[in-house]
């Protein structure tokens, strides 16, 4: 993985670009880390090896698993990064393209990024800070902390 | 539905965070109006328990209800919100995930939120006016009002 | 097709309204080059009349066409320009709508627009620069040319 932090017209915004192979969720975490990165918009394309994504199930409070075993186009890729209890959580829901077109998609959990994933993270202000909301265990948004 | 308008490097931007039960397109709807925003890119992340969506049938110039019925992940949320005669009118795009990871898609006519619903709607200047394309019946971007 | 260029707080993003039978790609191509654009971010919105996309076949080094013959929502329309020795190319991922809201999509290759696409171009710096990869024969970015 390699990652840049440039100014564009004053905002930071950090690139990330995976090599094949990598783990498109360590990147992330792992490049925003280096930057000192704690909020920001997240975007991205490029192509997966194979990947798990997740599906919030009401009842248990919990991600259940998808695998997606195959070759996949990353159709879209978006999210954002919180800081919550300290921790940096990338927070981003993939749709993902088989060689027939169908789509596959869900919370990005773990992806194998072939050939590439090249990730845009632009910085925003404390006032995406993040709460973890006690009913389902996410973290979730505190505009309470935000005045405006 | 709770809303803050932040500035983002002199770019006015309003946080939405819709609460479990609030139908999406009333909370960004109401949101804009309470801040005076007129023009913006949308996006937005969260999940809903139900959703009505619509294809465009172009024989009848008239959307065809899609509905999904069941707790989905928001997989993408984009679009873009405008003001076609003095009426605020926000067009947004999903394609939602279902819990063994295929997904559904269309213009958004309602979604019940939940657990959250974040909307993050960008100012963009006056080159966004839309007007009413005579034909579809659609408000589409006019350019012929921009100068450059 | 119509463009305009305007500034959004010093930095220029070009504005493309396609018309109805324009193809997709060439619009962006086109409005790039009369606004002299070499790296931009890519959203848009709008339909199209049909399309073909493309699957990246890792044994072969070269796109699969999965051909679209029908009126589509485009639901998700995300990618970058770069310039890659001298020549701008767009690349974008779709995620189309059909008027089931069962959804198909891919790399962009052609698309018929109907009745509007209305892209943005976000123009970047010179850290977007992209070169070819041996391997694969793709355009990526090349950060080793970046400071930072």
């Amino acid at each position: 993985m390699q990652s840049r932090s440039v100014d564009v017209e004053g905002r930071r915004v950090v690139i990330v670009v995976a090599d094949k192979g990598d783990d498109a969720v360590a990147a992330i975490t792992d490049a925003s880390a280096q930057h000192g990165l704690q909020a920001a918009q997240i975007t991205g394309v490029g192509g997966f090896s194979r990947a798990t994504l997740g599906y919030f199930d009401r009842d248990r409070s919990d991600y259940t698993p998808i695998p997606v075993d195959e070759q996949v186009e990353v159709l879209s890729f978006l999210g954002d990064l919180a800081t919550a209890e300290g921790k940096r959580v990338p927070h981003v829901h993939v749709v993902l393209g088989r060689s027939d077109g169908t789509t596959v998609g869900g919370h990005l959990q773990h992806a194998e990024v072939w050939p590439t994933l090249e990730v845009v993270l632009s910085e925003v202000g404390p006032q995406l800070a993040k709460r973890l909301d006690p009913q389902t265990g996410l973290a979730l948004i505190d505009l309470s902390q935000v005045a405006g």
